[in-house]
């Protein structure tokens, strides 16, 4: 399995999305946020994702070069007409309409139209973050979640991100599905011939299975939850209404729906509620109170969200990015393709 | 177990917080909204609260008639004081300011401070139902639950309500706790002899128990989510800094918190991400397709959230309210000690 660093990862992206025609700064900020997906433990979201990008480029899905308009506005809120360029160019160009909203009323909030998978939502939530603000996203896409009482795919996994500004913790940064888990993960057990914990998912006859096959052969993810699923599928729900309702991009389970993420985020500004320096103080203090309290038979330490995702970018900024050798050619032949050295010996 | 119409228990409840002080227009709010829980099924946030609330008021924690004042405000978000006066006053005020801002600037966001307990967050959210908007609500209190890997109490049930407009579908309400369960329903199995399902509580120790008088003994309830449960104590904190942090009354684990609620709302004026009856109409189908789709073994109905509450009101409005004895002998000291004469036969 060749390793890989920042750097040269990086330089290969840059490359690559330069030579299938996007503009230099799109290049940039779809590259770096792959990468950055890789550098956090996500590899799902990362540079694996290479290949089916240019393929979408190729097939007109991706659109280099889109303008990303604004299609209707308040003082607070936008609809944001994406045109289906690289969605972590709307994602971003979107957020910063919240940020300025939020700058000049208090809160912003932006739905966003035809635009592409956009990878890790905690990438823009954390946008917030610089500016003391606090950043809320939601996505919808395909349905792969059944309903609570239920055994068709009916919603996405529906994930929500939130970034939290502190003094002296490591930021809040909440980043989650409100299915049991994201498929991804499903694929992975199946990959590596490993089962599934029950619970995750049922079979195409709503039977509970830990057969991660029996998921792509008809069956569906799960809410969150267990018995207490209603919870996790009400959540569910609620973002997909947002995301795909409001937006206008359509609900997972619609035909209206056309692909790529329905984006709905909410940027609050937290100098018009309570002091920031004060407000950091308390979130620290939560913070540390939590982390201070007693242990669960079996757990040495209480995460907070955004942790384990730093502790792995600490570690893989020592040691490299691993990628699998499949991925690795894979990317290697999608460069070779559109005549991009690939000198990197891995 | 006596029972009751709406009107008996209406009346009553006007006659004794009119007699406790309270000018006739809060009386009102607060009997109604108390009722109102009895009338959806949930008892524990209904009539119930009456002798509690009335001992509040008479120890001055409860102000009948106190100003719900705007602290600051920007044009789309307000910090609003609500001077410890009734709860159901102070959180109806301030959702009616919300949705002013939103009228005004296409979302609304408010943080209460100094606000007795609210009650059922649905209540205040399903205001934004008849002006075509979103209301999402949030609050904190004390803490009652573990974090994940946790033992100790550190975080509120931290409940979150939501709701969204439909067209011929029932509206979406969810009304939740991101805590396994509501600290009342363990209360409930207590009083009733029965035991809790593993997964709502651990003991003292950190130990899964399905004994409901484990958490009276310094347990603890779980997060939501079981083996997953870093997802429901992710939103717990989420919550918790919003209503806590945010608003400035404390996060629930810190010695600055005095009680009642902290409350975190922001109303979402559709009109101004979509027109409203292209809104509805996808709600409506995506509801409609969940509802069609193929059952799980054991279901007869897959329920959107709301439709339960629905249900049990029908059957009330039927049926009457019954009241427990221990409940109703309370509430009739309170009204005997407040000269409000008490003829309802039950």
């Amino acid at each position: 399995m060749p390793r890989f660093s920042i750097e040269q990862l990086t330089e290969l992206g840059l490359s690559i999305f330069r030579a299938v025609g996007a503009p230099d700064n799109e290049a940039q900020i779809v590259t770096e946020l792959l990468v950055k997906a890789n550098l956090t433990g996500h590899d799902s979201h990362g540079v694996l994702r290479i290949p089916e990008y240019v393929r979408a480029v190729r097939e007109g899905r991706i659109k280099p070069g889109a303008k990303v308009e604004v299609a209707a506005e308040t003082p607070s809120t936008a609809s944001i007409n994406g045109n289906w360029g690289f969605g972590q160019v709307v994602a971003t160009r979107s957020m910063e309409v919240a940020l300025d909203k939020a700058t000049n009323t208090g809160i912003g909030a932006v739905g966003v139209l035809n635009c592409n998978h956009v990878g890790r939502l905690a990438d823009y939530t954390m946008m917030a973050l610089a500016h003391d603000m606090i950043g809320i996203m939601v996505t919808n896409s395909f349905p792969l979640v059944a309903p609570f009482g239920g055994i068709d795919r009916m919603l996405n996994p529906s994930p929500i991100s939130v970034a939290i500004p502190t003094g002296t913790a490591k930021p809040f940064v909440l980043d989650i599905s409100t299915g049991a888990v994201a498929e991804g993960k499903v694929r992975v057990k199946m990959r590596r011939g490993e089962k599934v914990p029950l619970g995750w998912i049922i079979d195409k006859d709503g039977k509970p299975t830990d057969d991660p096959a029996d998921f792509y052969r008809g069956g569906a993810i799960l809410p969150l939850g267990g018995n207490l699923g209603y919870k996790g599928f009400g959540l569910g729900l609620f973002i997909d209404l947002m995301s795909g309702a409001l937006t206008g991009v359509g609900c997972a389970s619609s035909k209206e729906f056309k692909g790529g993420n329905g984006v709905f985020a909410i940027v609050v500004n937290i100098a018009c509620f309570t002091p920031v320096e004060r407000f950091k103080e308390r979130v620290d203090n939560a913070i540390q109170a939590i982390k201070l309290s007693k242990k669960a038979p079996g757990f040495t330490e209480i995460l907070i969200p955004g942790e384990p995702e730093l502790a792995e970018e600490e570690r893989r900024l020592r040691e490299g990015i691993f990628i699998e050798d499949e991925t690795w050619r894979q990317i290697s032949a999608t460069a070779r393709e559109l005549g991009v050295a690939t000198t990197l010996d891995g």
